[in-house]
């Protein structure tokens, strides 16, 4: 695997920049869009001209991140002197903006997900961090970043999201190492919490209520299962980014290993979601259905109507659990 | 106010003593058990006898903290040096103990709610502290406590419980500073969590689908407010103790600031729990029906039938908040 490069060798490529634009993955979580916020705020204040360059929506609750910082316009910044992708692990992960991504003098590359392989010219990539929003962290206090309320919030966001509010295995000293400095920095952590977790739609809850009235329960009540159609999104005037938590709510359940939401995007395309609790690897299933993740965090795209996209995860949760389930 | 003690003669007080009993206050939460359980642990440690002594029941999620510590039984140790009451802001926390309580030689209290006055003959109360969990973890410092993987998870309990996982405006620097000692002690984050939040049963799924069904919003979207019948224990085979999370729930809707939540303990006792999202106080709401506790979390028993229980309960709010409600 290519070496990583030092945090001195980014921070100075982004210091000799005068425009830089920002590559969070899509379907944005908390650590994409974190990372990113605080990154740009901080090469604002260094005076370059920076954006956050999209090419979806932000979920409502982590819109409260992008002051100013996200544009979905590729010609706003015409010459690119360095781009920056956080989060993402390969050019797949903002499919619809990589060609403007390649269009920078420089390309970096900062993530934390284990099947990176680094494609850029300078790359951090440290499987080890709990979330992208460390190395962003570290770069900027390396670049010599001054304490900022703003980006500490930015920073908090993105690791509390990442590690499921400091509860995953995935938590580290570090986490906690860096939390101390950001309340040096001013985080306003139930401000921010607020944001992500405190603003839930009535139309949300009613949606989680008839998903999990549809739950199924396999191999022994080690899997649970549940989808979220279209028609449900229809009755209760909810939208898609509001399944958030659900697949969680799942693998809550007493013995239930691996959760399993089904998102029907479209009539012949479902987005799976999967979630292990202790020693399964969903992974390895997101995988045998061309899609990837984490071992205990992963997802799939099944171009298949609802019934034969349940069917098939059906057969392929049963199957690597076939010795657990017997 | 009566001045604190120090945690050093608290340490000697507890190392002079041959036998201890530990009082969590009734209604066990991870902050009451988990600030007992690590104190416990210790205690044996140093060859004392030393038990927690209880007067109700373990919530499910926190038992895995009682390692062979709990105790019923009043006479199981006759002749007690100290007794030591945990997170208990008066006598009346422990009340069907606290005659046993006051047979100690010494009285001891570690407790960090901000209506205490100091009852014990020795006290340490700091309403700073985000949970009296970083009070024994500073006492067992102090006493020269080596580390021990399993106090450090009683600990973080009791720490992750009373800040909402790091969220609530209670949280501070010191809760991550103590995390990071925490990891040099071999804090096992992911277990105590699924300990703490992944072994709910089915049945408090479907109690919270009911109890949200029933849900009714005041205030103009300001309060929300439901109930938990023993009728809904009876169809959804739940226990009273799986309702905890549900009045977070409430409040986590966007625009609501104050949610209720109201227990039908039995025909004429209703027992409510209050919360507030961030310039609400119920601790005055609880106050005047003759209950109490924090700002932003508070409770109150009402000795009515549940129709008129609610009435008073719209009415109160609605008084408290009559300047936001016009």
């Amino acid at each position: 695997m290519k070496k990583n490069n030092s945090f001195q060798e980014i921070g100075q490529q982004l210091m000799q920049a005068e425009t830089v634009l920002i590559y969070p993955h899509v379907n944005m979580d908390g650590d994409a869009l974190g990372s990113a916020a605080a990154l740009c705020k901080a090469l604002r204040k260094w005076g370059k001209t920076c954006y956050i360059l999209l090419e979806d929506n932000i979920a409502r609750n982590i819109q409260f991140l992008d002051k100013g910082y996200c544009t979905w316009d590729k010609d706003l910044v015409a010459d690119v002197d360095v781009s920056v992708c956080l989060d993402c692990g390969d050019l797949s992960r903002f499919q619809q903006r990589k060609d403007k991504f390649l269009e920078g003098k420089v390309t970096i590359c900062l993530d934390h997900h284990r099947t990176t392989e680094p494609f850029c010219q300078f790359n951090y990539v440290d499987p080890d961090a709990a979330a992208t929003g460390l190395l962003v962290f570290q770069l900027l206090k390396t670049m010599g970043a001054e304490p900022d309320a703003e980006i500490a919030d930015a920073i908090f966001a993105a690791i509390t999201t990442d590690t499921g509010d400091f509860q995953y295995s995935n938590t580290t000293k570090e986490c906690h190492e860096v939390m101390t400095e950001l309340f040096d920095w001013g985080v306003n952590v139930s401000a921010v919490s607020q944001e992500i977790y405190n603003r839930v739609r009535l139309e949300r809850i009613l949606l989680h209520g008839k998903a999990l009235d549809r739950m199924e329960v396999l191999c022994d009540g080690m899997v649970a299962m549940t989808v979220v159609t279209q028609k449900m999104l229809e009755e209760t005037g909810a939208g898609m980014d509001e399944t958030e938590g659900l697949v969680e709510q799942l693998r809550s359940i007493d013995g239930v290993e691996i959760a399993i939401l089904v998102k029907e995007a479209e009539p012949e395309k479902l987005k799976a979601s999967l979630r292990a609790k202790s020693w399964g690897n969903v992974a390895d299933i997101a995988e045998k259905l061309g899609g990837g993740g984490h071992i205990k965090a992963a997802g799939c795209t099944i171009n298949m109507g609802l019934e034969d996209g349940l069917a098939l995860l059906r057969q392929e949760v049963e199957q690597v659990l076939k010795e657990e389930c017997k």
